[in-house]
């Protein structure tokens, strides 16, 4: 019987298994087929999302605030932790509480690491991650890989290589997470200072992944995919370690010209200048789809979690 | 025949008969029912509420949008005074006045004591006073008369606590507003600092309710309910003198214990340490519940003023 | 045929005709009706808005956010720059092609000159310019001559007097930019320093429009229709100067007494005190139902260039 996720909060890349995210594809898949076909959906009608963002985001906010109004739903949101109750000293436990009591399901964003699991222990309403600080944001992965199979066409024998700032980045490490549930070789590219964290390498390797780690773009080249992630400057305790490495990680039409298949690109984006913009009309550019893929795979999690689907 | 409501503004707790009071209670109880049963309320489709909130407020905010919602309405709204022509010079009327072209009711939140009835002698729509400063509270007191009612099954021959802040919280001048509508009799816990104001107790005993003043928690212990309310570090200059009365207006599980029949707790949160969590679990911790009785209330409000019930 | 601004972006007052013109007028004009007959509008129904404001304005989102609902559909918002990605270093081009995939219509406002019109080239919806700096504001101008039109009864043979801050205004720009199309009279009324640049001017003579200048409030108080704006303190380095306009340009009661016919008075709002409010409730006051103009010009944008009509 299939996996239902009514009720189930959405917290960690971990909490998956490949039966699980089948189902959570299987449905996005379904979203996005009737919103091609311009089908209006009202599964949930009288239905409440709640955002809570206590960092500034624009993106992930919108895209569930967005999926939420396509499947009838309605929203309430705070977009920053200072109009809120935070600051009158609150905890997340009891935030958490009280707007279990307005709405029928909660995205929180937060800056400290494993807030959305003490929201989710406190709410009586399903928690969906939005990102906590360092930690997770696993909606985001969910998106990664439904874009990765759409792009590719499976999630099985590819080589996918993941470029920038893989020790602070909670993207590669949640996309990580589930992409260690399938048979598939990864390349990590990265500086010394910022490779990935060497438990999550472990981890990979305990399950069979093959991981290549290197410094050198060019590595990157031949993997059917690359998932580029922006460099953040405020990492840096000299600002010319930052410039150095900026330069470097950068994809542009002259770098693709040289590979023999061109790679599908992925960024979570906003990108700085790690991808120039003369890449945006090539084939392979799939990061401004991947943005759309993320609206129908939220849809599918709000509908699940909720038991509307 | 009943006071209907319809176009009226909410402002002041000295604006209401018992009979008015029984009008928006049995509402909520209806909207209640409704929603306990599931039923889709759309009795506001097409309508638009505008929340103005010049003060941060997670809480009274999201309740009155998640309201609008439960009715099927829609939201507009300036979640903080820097986002708003407020900044250009504005004045309050103005603003009531433009808001009025655009949605069907106006809740408004505002740190002047009068803005509230400012706004409403402007405005072409109705009204609902958020919060004006030390003013007044309405709602919430609405909502605590409601959560009253149905904690302890009457409002008649009960006796209720008040502890805290008494001189600052609005919440609790609001509440006595109310109260002395009915037999009570009310226990005012507070230090000396911070006692009731004498106006209020003076009016509460002109009409007939049995009021106590005390510094001591134990004298609480024995009423049927507990309002708690947070003491605001703000309001002393002495932080020595916050930090001896913080420790003194704790109710916690120990306490508790020692009570005959356990009281009926409330408090319009967000609570910091006035009630330890060990309380949450108890039957009489009524707090989250005040929360949802909130939304129905408010429905009830929104729906009276406009007309649609 | 009519024009059908299906797909198109609304940036500039200048991108208009007569015929485009009155295509609007009709549209708004219909909505206006049905929202008097208290018609339920749902054609725009499962369809998004996204506002994307980079600068406080209470006035122009909400005004969107509202037309928006009463066509049935929904919202995401930004309301402030400090919020968004932006932050995060990403240009307005990306940020335009990321909501392209949330929202099937965009209103973006910005300080920068030419950011609308940036967003519109990358963008796959259409955008509508909610202003942009020191620009254009062609929604405003639009709701103008709607309100002109409504006031007067016609759009031909009328003298117009534009009062205040003529350059740097952008409401007069867009306005003067719109009311070149018609045969009409416009006198210019402001200081020296803050005169109608000299372009404007030109590009009116040219179409045929007689423009008057002065510096005296008196030689408006003849026309049909006087456009008061308000004299930005910011403006000025030396605020005696300020001071010293900002008496002289004021609408009052007396005044108006003056006049053998009184004029129609528009204001874009917020006013300070360039308006008296014993002005208010005169008949030609017409600033708060130039407001309420606005939300109909606005529905018909919307629903007009997402083919929803």
């Amino acid at each position: 019987m299939a996996h239902s996720f009514r009720g189930e909060h959405i917290l960690h890349g971990n909490q998956f298994t490949r039966e699980s995210l089948k189902e959570i594809m299987d449905q996005a898949r379904e979203f996005e087929s009737k919103m091609g076909s311009r089908e209006l959906l009202e599964m949930m009608k009288g239905k409440v999302l709640a955002t809570l963002f206590f960092e500034p985001s624009t993106r992930t906010r919108l895209s569930f605030e967005a999926a939420m109004h396509r499947l009838g739903g309605a929203v309430i949101s705070v977009a920053s932790g200072a109009t809120s109750s935070a600051a009158k000293g609150e905890t997340i436990a009891d935030t958490a509480r009280t707007v279990s009591q307005y709405a029928d399901v909660l995205v929180i964003r937060h800056p400290m690491v494993g807030s959305a699991q003490e929201a989710a222990g406190a709410a009586s309403i399903p928690v969906l991650n939005g990102g906590d600080g360092a930690g997770q944001h696993p909606t985001q992965a969910l998106m990664d890989v439904y874009t990765i199979e759409k792009e590719l066409g499976t999630l099985e024998n590819i080589t996918v290589a993941m470029v920038g700032d893989l020790k602070n980045g909670r993207t590669v490490h949640a996309l990580s997470a589930l992409l260690k549930l399938y048979p598939v070789d990864l390349v990590f590219v990265a500086p010394p200072a910022l490779k990935m964290p060497g438990e999550i390498t472990a981890e990979l390797k305990q399950k069979g992944v093959q991981v290549t780690e290197t410094e050198r773009l060019e590595n990157a080249l031949s993997c059917d995919l690359i998932y580029m992630t922006r460099i953040q400057k405020e990492r840096f305790s000299d600002p010319a370690d930052y410039d150095k490495i900026r330069g470097v990680y950068v994809l542009n039409e002259e770098i693709l010209k040289g590979t023999k298949k061109e790679p599908v690109i992925m960024h979570p984006l906003p990108r700085v200048d790690e991808i120039a913009v003369d890449v945006d009309s090539h084939a392979g550019a799939a990061y401004f789809r991947q943005v759309q893929n993320g609206v129908y795979v939220r849809m599918a999690l709000l509908a699940m979690v909720t038991g509307a689907v």
